[in-house]
Formats: structure tokens, C-alpha cells, sequence
């Protein structure tokens, strides 16, 4: 087989950097003077000093009398003191000057007025008692913030006060972002109505644009340029000639045949890297021209994000003399085994459940295309190209992208998949400003399991019971015997064939999936409706081997709507929101039960709390109900 | 004793949270419709659902040949199988549709070509093989977003690949920032160059500015108000007049003769809080007039910035849906005893150290007239009102203000007070742009001590040595005989009186102290200028006794310094550029060796590695010399 050695030997990301950061280590962005209130988020060119000393007077620290501490001496209940208003005692409020010759200050609750002009106190003062001194904050000259400090809002106070109003920060770097691939079309509503197959609508260019805004740099965007490799090299040139201290190409890094990022900048300077050993953002470009830097960014959103937050982001940082933001670590727990590819570095999001003291780590789907695997993951594991999966009885750091207290208020769900769920969540929200849930998708089975490994605070689970009809009861009772659990009934659904619009296949009953011209798409072994169909399948004496398709599992009923969609099968059983979503056809099979199982320990907890109260809510059913296909009379109820 | 019965029952924080989210629960924002690229930051009004899939149709996922996997069942090295390209395999790039009739994909580096148009395999294909099937990523009507998600650069992508071009978001409610006060000046260079006593440079409405921004709100600043409650009505009406949905004075809050604050906020509509047992904040002021919240914030900077952090701002959250930014939390160990007031909760500002495997808590001061304490502390500790002290045994949680990784880099050096640890601190950010260094100041003694707890990195200490003249080694050889230890001379500096301009005491020698009409401010017991000071008594028969102001004692040269100017002493013992910071004069007393000791343990880390490298450096030697009554002819070298 023809084997391309298309990328220079590809780097590690350690190495990657090291080269980036070697090549422009001389690359420091100048210094501009600016006022001290529009430096929040600026990095210092230099060190800054105070100019003033704060308090720069002694001031008093409370409402009452300055007084001078020695005369105050001797001063008890049995031989209180009299001091003269104006003479002896001055009256104060907080921050005033500490007049000539006192040197502490008696709180007014501690005097006693004696007629007009004279106070008595009955007990001494000590010296600089409830007394700001001069420079107690600040001391003219010392030293405020060194150079490469970041401001904040706090900074700003401080400097003010140290009597400094304008600082020398480091210039944002100027990047130009530039959008390539024939494919692309500019994300505008004329283009959304009447998008084309293999068009896709431009975003990462945007997201790019928010991380220079977020990392410290002044972005623009170049309009989509199209498979050209004399345009791309005339935006490129441009961008330079114009100003620019770096440029992101997007897209066409790689090395497919219209990949031309590479011959474009190798053209106009000298590459660097091509090609890291990470995944995603593998098929990343950094190359030199006119002395400053591009980058040659993948085009699958999450690669692109990858390629940016660990390469390009951490040069504009070194540029602007700061240090890279960093992201805050905690040890966590995979919930089941993670493998990994040796050889490779990889950036994996998962969803973080803090299951009482446990910390668990629930994989999200892997692929690099899949931008809503980085906006609904709470961290990123990161699992270096020297190990080779990792068991779930190992305690691996993840970098948490959101706070983790905020992860305390999540209720972590574990089970079959419902699109009530996410409707579930959302009116959580909006209830208590709060709460919320986040559900990971594996069967009614998985759910019942990461119940009994303690994993999850909650499980969604439908399961007929074939001898009786029932729902899920006996299925607890054989497999989660010991678990002190409460079940409660989130909603009836219709479960049903979901097919094509228009039925062009004629499709009438499960019995007509034996059917030679019928493609199935199924769901996964220990699904809810898995179990269903085999039921079903069982009562009507056909053998799973006559029907087509039914080796081909999805984890879904969304992702067996859209193979029906797609016309990779004919159909699929589901529930009928799913159909409803992608207009498609639907024929009800059963109404089924779908319950919440949730550990009596966790019961009592106010996250669950919630999620019960927003469950037996008016809003909660009426948006169920709107989904179609949902039936609420029996929601909420408690069933065990 | 007079009791003033000066704000209503004081609340605990908790309660006065209660109250304003209770009283303003119905403020919700307005929403308002904006375009997708322009909303990082924002929060959502409402769940927004995904108009389109995506991927939208079937692609590529691979640069090679699109096949129909049936057609290569049985291809094998044996048996390799012959595909016509263009009309069984379909040349395609990462990204393409998928033709018609094709259902997988082969690579590229796994076919071989034959001829210009056939292309031979020696393996199937298995359906969908590098295939990203449509809705893969996101199936339209999906939800995207609930209810009060702020959108992040990553939500960009999600929500443009799913076809969202506009959101629905609150609008920012606007935030009216008044700062109150006839001591207070506009922040200007004339203001500063012309200085009185009395007067304060107003900072604290930029800090809430830049709050305001942060927590996402719209801020305005009027000018300075003075002490004048018609004034002060007349601005909060044309405020709300002008739709501000929040009104926020600054400083006038508390029940002092010039705060009009309550009087004006009661005149205009009704006082919900005043007085929260808080501390920095207590003074703070909650009120509500024409259905909109008024927060009477304190006039001290880190009360200010608490009052907001705890009150307004989460207040601001809730108009907007959203939850509060959280901060992360840690377990450290104080290194010594924080005692505290029963009855206030207490924010008590904290540098952190990671030492090996402790994470230690350094207490900054208290004052909350001390914005320097927020912008050097790394950490928050709250201590509950029901808590009294927090022993040096004991683990408690903290809320963190900077990234933890940052604090790794971060060398921990507590001991002595030297200006040149500063200057050494911006030359290793310089040189690194990573490592820093922090210092606290507890003496050498006090270094020592906390070497030998293993709670800093490095310890800052020159001890003379009264039998022989020389500094450190014997202490060290008393004190810490079982450590081992690197020592390294940091600089050679100049002890000697600090004394007013001019010197208009006459002040000559350490002699002089003992005269009549001379007061003297001291170092604390333990601080290597201390023993100084004791050494040079002893030596010429002058009992501490007969010296005026013998008994208080400032932590640092710069106190000292400030003690001098301020006339509240005529000279204190200190270092030269402490005197040269503020004008004063100096007498030189001694010479004296200033050295830093590392415990072996710690040498080779890599911190450490850059603290030494700094001070070997060029830069830092010239910039200590140039700080004036230093000398650094030895500096950087290791001495036992």
C-alpha cells in the first residue's frame, strides 16, 4: 500500500511549543501608555510604583474624638477624664485628618457629652488607636504590580490610590483570521434557508475571533477565502503588509488535495510544525514569514479550538509578556474504562458528576467535528501519547472548564436517553437560577448499573417486564435488590416505527421489518426499547438474523431518526418526539413507562429536590406534552 | 456609656441575601435580540434549539475513495477486489459529500491505484467507516442552550452550526455609580500634584466599574457628589428617571454625622438592610424605591468590593438569569493562628503557598482601608460568624482569586523585609514570564521558624552574630542544626537611622535615641534590626528603658520610614532606600549581610532554579544597587 509521508515528522505538542516559543521569543508586543481605567485585562509593559502614599494623612478609622493617647492616661470608671471639645478632643468622622497633636481617636459610643464643649471618657486611649496611619496601604514609591501582571478591577483601585492614572501596557496583538475552503459560506440567513449538501456554513472563524478577544489580542476576520492558493497568499501578504502581528488561516491544513495552507506559507516563509501529535487539532500548521508568525488552523471546530488554546493562544500570551491563563485541576474518576491511542495526545471532554464524594468522569463523544462534545463538556482529560488507556479505577487530573461549585448543582443522570431531559433541565433553571441536570446516554441497563456503582445521582430507565407488562419494578428488584431507591415517573411515551415521510416503503408493524426490502437501524444491547423490540420480535416468532439491519446499533433515538432521515435505513424503533423533530412518519408500537430511579441517599439533597419539584411543575408537563408523544397524567407521582 | 442604636437589626449575610433576592425576584431583565457573534458574555433569555444539522449531510471523514461497503465484502490481501473510479469509488476529501449510493470510506494511503482509472483494495470497507453521518454532531431542533447560559466563544460554534444566526438575550441591566464624599477628588494630575491633607483620590466607583463589567452589567459613573443629601436625592431620581435599573452609592453608607445615604435612600423609598454582620462591608446599605434596588456601598475599598461581590452583584445575576461566577475552593493549613471576632463573618485576604505537598495560608492585614490586601492575596478565607479563630492544626477551605497552577510557580519566601525581594520578584517574571516570587514579612526569626515547619520555600534573614560580628551562620547552626540548607547572600545593605528631613532633632548616633527629646519607633522583637538595635544599646550601656517609643514596634523599614515622615517618631532603625522612598535623611549605622536560605529540598525545583538565576543576573544586581544602600559584589554566591 502507498504509504504518504505528507506531514514533516510530526511533533509532540511539547516540542511544538518549544519550537513556537523559540522561534518568536523576540517577538514582545511594544509598549502604549494608557489611562489606568481602561487597563482592566492589559498586561504591564513595565513595573509600576506608587506615586502617593494612601491614606497619604493620618486619618481617623472611626466616628468620635481625636484626642493625643497621653492625655487620656489614667482615665477609669472611678476617675473618668474630662476633655474639652476643640482644646482637648476634636470630634471626627471616619477619614478625616487626625488634627495637630492627637494621635488617637475615641469612638463616639465611648464618651459621654457633658454640656456643650466637654466629653468624659473612662478609660485611656492607647496611641494610634482606630487611627489610619499615613501609607498604613500604600507607600509612595513601592512597588504595585510588576511587569506582565494582568489587571483587574482591583488593580485599578490600588493604583489609583498609589496616584497612578496611566500605566504602559503592552499593545494587543493584532491577528488576522482567515476562513478557507470552497465548502464554506458565510453564516447569514439567505444562506442557512438554502443550504446546499456539502456546504457547510462558516463558524470557527468566529470562535477563533472570541478566544483573541478572551486571550488578550485584537482579532479580524478576513472573509471566506476560496480553495486559491494565490488568494490565500495575496490575504496573507496583505494581513502583514496592513499591520498584522499573526495570521490564523482556518481550514486546509492538512494534506488532502485542496489542503494548500501549507505550500501557501511555506511559499511566503518557512515551516515550522506540521503535524502534532495530539488529538484533535493533529493536522496543525505554524510557520514564519516577515519575522512574525502563522498559524495554519485545522478545520474540525474542536481541532481548531485544540490547535488555538494550545499553540497560538499560548504565543500571544508570551507576546503580551503574561503568563497563560490556566485552568483549574481536580482528580476524578472515569466511570468506565477510557483506551486511548499510544503515540497520540489527547484532549478528551468529559462530563464531571460530583456523586457525593466521589468525583466522576462520564466520556463525551470523541470526534474532532463534534463542537457540542467542548460546549456541553465540564472539563477536558488530558491523556498523554505515552499511555494507553485508563481503567476506571484510576484517578486521573481533568482541567475543569467550568467552576466547580457550579458542578455541585448538577444532578447527574445515567440511563436510557429522553428528550424530556434536556426540558427537564432547562425548567430546573429557570426555577432556581441554579440547579440543573446533565445526562450521559446508556441504556436503561448502564443506568441501573452506574446506580449500583454509585456513579450517578439518578438513572432514567423504561423496562418491560415481558412476563407481566410491567415497567421497570422487577427489573429493580433482581438487579438492584439492596439499593434503598426512589422511583419516580417522569412521563408515558409512545414508542413506535419511525420512518420516512410519506412511508414510501409502506411499512404497517414490526412484523414488516422481516421484510427483504426494509433496511432497520437498531438500538444498542440493554436498551429500554432494545428489550422492547426483542419482545415484540419474540411474540410474533421472527429471528432478529431475518431482519436487515439489526446488527447496525445507535445510542439514540435522535441518532436512529436521522439514519432514517439520511436513508441509510427505512426504519427504526423510537419514540415519536424524535421523529416529530426530523418531520418523519410514526407508527405507535406501545405507550411505555419511563421512570427516574434515584439512591434514597441522595434523595433528600436540594439539587434533587429540585429536579423533583421542577419535574411536578405545570411548566415541566405542558412542555413535555408540547414535545408530542409524552403523556403527564401520573408525572412526578412516587412509584416505590 | 452612649449606645448608638445607629442601623436597624444588623443581618447576617445570609439573611441580607434572602431579603434582596426575595424583595427584587420579579426584576428580571427584558430580553432582547442580538446577533450570535456579538453575545459571548451574554446570558441567555431563552432555551435556544438548533435550526439545522450537522454535519447537514453525509461527509468524508477521511482524504480517499467513497464506496458502497457491500461492493468490497471479501477484499483481502489474497483476493484484493478492483473498484472503477467514478463509478464504484468516488475520489473524496475530508469533508465532502458522500455520492450517491455510497455509504463508507477507504483512506487514501490504503488503495492502490491501477491504471488512470481503477483503483485496487485488500480489505473491506465496513459501513460507514470515516463517514460523519449527518446530525452527527447536532440534529436540528435539538436544544442547544437553556435559559441563563452564558455563551462562551465555544457556544459560537455550536450555535452556528446549528443554524442560530440570532439569540434571545437579557439585556444588561444599567447600573448608575455614585461616589459621595466632600473629602473625595476626581482622579486627575492636578489632583494629585496638588494633593491636601484631607482629601482622598476617588477610586472605589472605577473598581465597581470595572465589577459591574465583569458581573455583566451595564455601569455608568456620575461624578463625585458631595456631602449633601438633596444632592445626593436629586442624582439617584434622574438616575432611575433615566432608566438605571440599579442605583449604587459609594461611601456616606454608615451612621456617621456626614452619611446621608440611609436618610436620602428612606426619603426615596424604603431601607431593606443596614448593616450586615460582615467584615470588610459591614456599613453596607440595601433599599428599594420605584421598584428598583439602590446599594449603599462603603466607602472603604475591599468593604466596597465585598459589598458588591456579596450583595450587588449577585443581584445583578439574578435580573439576568444567571448563575454567580463561582470561585474555586481549596483546603490549606494557616501557618499560624488566626484568631477572629465571634459574630461577623469575617474575609479574611490570604497569600497561599504550595510547599511540597502543603498548601499553607499567610494572613495579609486586616484593614479594610487596605485595597493592596485584595490585589496581593491569592485567596479569600472565610471565617463564619460562629467561628472564633482558626488554629494552625486545622484544614480550611479558601476561595482562590488566582489560577492554583500559578501558585506553583510562585516561590514562597517569608522572613525579613527587603526591598530588593520585589525587585527580584518583577526580574524572575521578566526573565521567565512563569515564576514569581512572594514575601511576607514575620522577621528572621520568623523565617527560620517557618523553614523549620516546612511552610516556605525560602526564608529572608540577616542576624548578626553579637560574639563575632558575622550574620546567619550561627543561628542557623542554633536554630535549624537538622535542616539542610542552601544559603545564598542576597545583598550587602546599609542600616542606619532614618530621621526626618533636614534632621531637624540632630540626630548623630544610636546614642541619641536615649535623649529626652527624642522619640524613637522600633522594629519587632525577633526582626534582625531589632537584635541590631539591642546590640548597639548593650555595647554603649544605654538601658531600652530610657528610650522614648523603645515599646512599639512597626513589621517593616517602610512603616518605619512612614512613622519618620509622619512625625509621630524622630528616627527608627532601618535601611537606606526605605529612607531614600520617602525623602528622608539617613545616618548610617552598619553594613549588614542579608541572605536567603533555601532548604535543600527545595534547591532544585525549578522555581527555586529561576529565583537563583535572577539573582545571579545583571538586571537584578543593577537594580538593587540603584534602589541606593545596597551592595552586591557577592550577591548570588552560596555560602555554606
Amino acid at each position: 500500500m502507498r504509504e504518504r509521508n505528507v506531514y514533516l515528522r510530526m511533533k509532540t505538542l511539547e516540542e511544538a511549543r518549544e519550537i513556537v516559543f523559540e522561534t518568536f521569543s523576540n517577538v514582545k508586543m511594544p509598549a502604549e501608555t494608557i489611562p489606568v481605567e481602561e487597563a482592566i485585562g492589559r498586561v504591564l509593559a513595565e513595573a509600576v510604583y506608587a506615586k502617593l502614599s494612601s491614606p497619604s494623612f493620618h486619618a481617623a478609622a472611626m466616628d468620635g474624638y481625636a484626642v493625643c493617647a497621653e492625655h487620656t492616661f489614667g482615665a477609669s470608671e472611678a476617675e473618668p477624664k474630662e476633655l474639652v471639645v476643640g482644646v482637648s478632643a476634636f470630634a471626627v468622622n471616619t477619614g478625616h485628618v487626625l488634627p495637630e497633636g492627637t494621635n488617637a481617636v475615641i469612638m463616639i459610643e465611648h464618651v459621654r457629652p457633658r454640656g456643650t464643649d466637654r466629653i468624659v471618657i473612662e478609660a485611656p486611649a492607647y496611641p494610634w488607636q482606630y487611627v489610619r496611619k499615613m501609607g498604613e496601604d500604600i507607600v509612595a514609591t513601592q512597588l504595585l504590580f510588576g511587569q506582565g501582571h494582568r489587571l483587574t478591577p482591583y488593580c485599578i483601585g490600588a493604583l489609583i490610590s498609589g496616584g497612578v492614572l496611566e500605566v504602559s501596557v503592552r499593545k494587543k496583538p493584532r491577528v488576522l483570521v482567515v476562513p478557507t475552503g470552497s465548502e464554506l459560506v458565510e453564516a447569514d440567513a439567505e444562506a442557512i434557508d438554502h443550504l446546499k449538501p456539502g456546504q457547510v456554513i462558516e463558524s470557527n472563524s468566529k470562535v477563533l475571533l472570541g478566544l483573541c478577544l478572551q486571550w488578550g489580542a485584537e482579532p479580524k476576520r478576513h472573509p471566506i477565502v476560496r480553495d486559491d492558493p494565490e488568494a490565500l497568499r495575496e490575504v496573507i501578504e496583505k494581513g502583514f503588509a496592513d499591520g498584522c502581528d499573526l495570521v490564523m488561516t482556518v481550514g486546509g491544513s492538512s494534506a488532502g488535495t485542496e489542503d494548500f495552507s501549507k505550500s501557501v506559507m511555506a511559499g511566503l516563509g518557512e515551516i515550522l510544525v506540521h503535524g502534532v501529535t495530539m488529538m484533535p487539532g493533529k493536522p496543525v500548521l505554524v510557520a514564519k514569514a516577515f519575522g512574525r508568525a502563522m498559524f495554519g488552523i485545522p478545520g474540525y471546530p474542536v481541532s481548531a479550538i485544540m490547535a488555538f488554546e494550545q499553540l497560538a493562544g499560548p504565543l500571544i500570551c508570551r507576546m503580551l509578556g503574561a503568563t497563560e491563563p490556566k485552568r483549574h485541576r481536580i482528580d476524578v474518576e472515569p466511570i468506565r474504562k477510557i483506551p486511548s491511542k499510544l503515540g497520540l495526545e489527547e484532549f478528551l471532554r468529559v462530563k464531571i458528576g460530583i456523586i457525593g464524594d466521589r468525583r466522576v468522569a462520564i466520556s463525551l463523544p470523541r470526534g474532532a467535528g463534534s463542537i457540542t462534545t467542548l460546549t456541553q463538556a465540564d472539563a477536558v482529560l488530558r491523556i498523554a501519547h505515552d499511555v494507553e488507556g485508563i481503567s476506571e479505577k484510576e484517578r486521573v487530573p481533568v482541567e475543569l472548564l467550568k467552576p466547580f461549585e457550579d458542578l455541585r448543582n448538577t444532578v447527574v443522570v445515567v440511563g436510557s436517553h429522553d428528550n424530556t431531559l434536556d426540558v427537564l433541565a432547562d425548567v430546573m433553571m429557570e426555577r432556581t437560577g441554579r440547579f440543573t441536570l446533565s445526562s450521559s446516554h446508556v441504556g436503561s441497563m448502564g443506568g441501573m448499573t452506574a446506580v449500583r456503582r454509585g456513579v450517578c445521582h439518578a438513572a432514567g430507565i423504561h423496562l418491560l417486564d415481558t412476563e407481566d407488562g410491567s415497567y421497570n419494578r422487577s427489573y429493580l428488584q433482581k438487579y438492584l435488590p439492596d439499593v434503598p431507591l426512589r422511583r419516580i415517573q417522569l412521563v408515558m411515551r409512545d414508542q413506535g416505527l419511525i420512518v420516512a415521510r410519506g412511508n414510501p416503503k409502506r411499512i404497517r408493524s414490526i412484523a414488516d421489518l422481516a421484510r427483504e426490502d426494509v433496511t432497520f437501524v437498531n438500538r444498542q444491547a440493554g436498551s429500554g426499547t432494545r428489550i422492547l423490540l426483542d419482545f415484540e420480535l419474540k411474540r410474533l416468532g421472527i429471528s432478529p438474523g431475518s431482519i436487515r439491519g439489526y446488527e447496525r446499533d445507535e445510542f439514540t433515538h435522535m441518532a436512529v431518526a436521522v439514519a432514517v432521515l439520511g436513508n441509510t435505513a427505512d426504519a427504526g424503533l423510537g419514540i415519536f418526539s424524535a421523529a416529530k423533530a426530523l418531520d418523519l412518519d410514526f407508527l405507535p408500537v406501545v405507550t411505555e413507562q419511563y421512570d427516574l430511579i434515584v439512591p434514597e441517599a441522595f434523595y433528600d439533597t436540594a439539587p434533587i429536590q429540585a429536579m423533583v419539584e421542577a419535574i411536578r411543575s405545570e411548566t415541566f408537563k405542558r412542555r413535555a406534552r408540547a414535545l408530542g408523544g409524552y403523556h403527564t397524567e401520573r408525572t412526578g407521582e412516587i412509584l416505590d
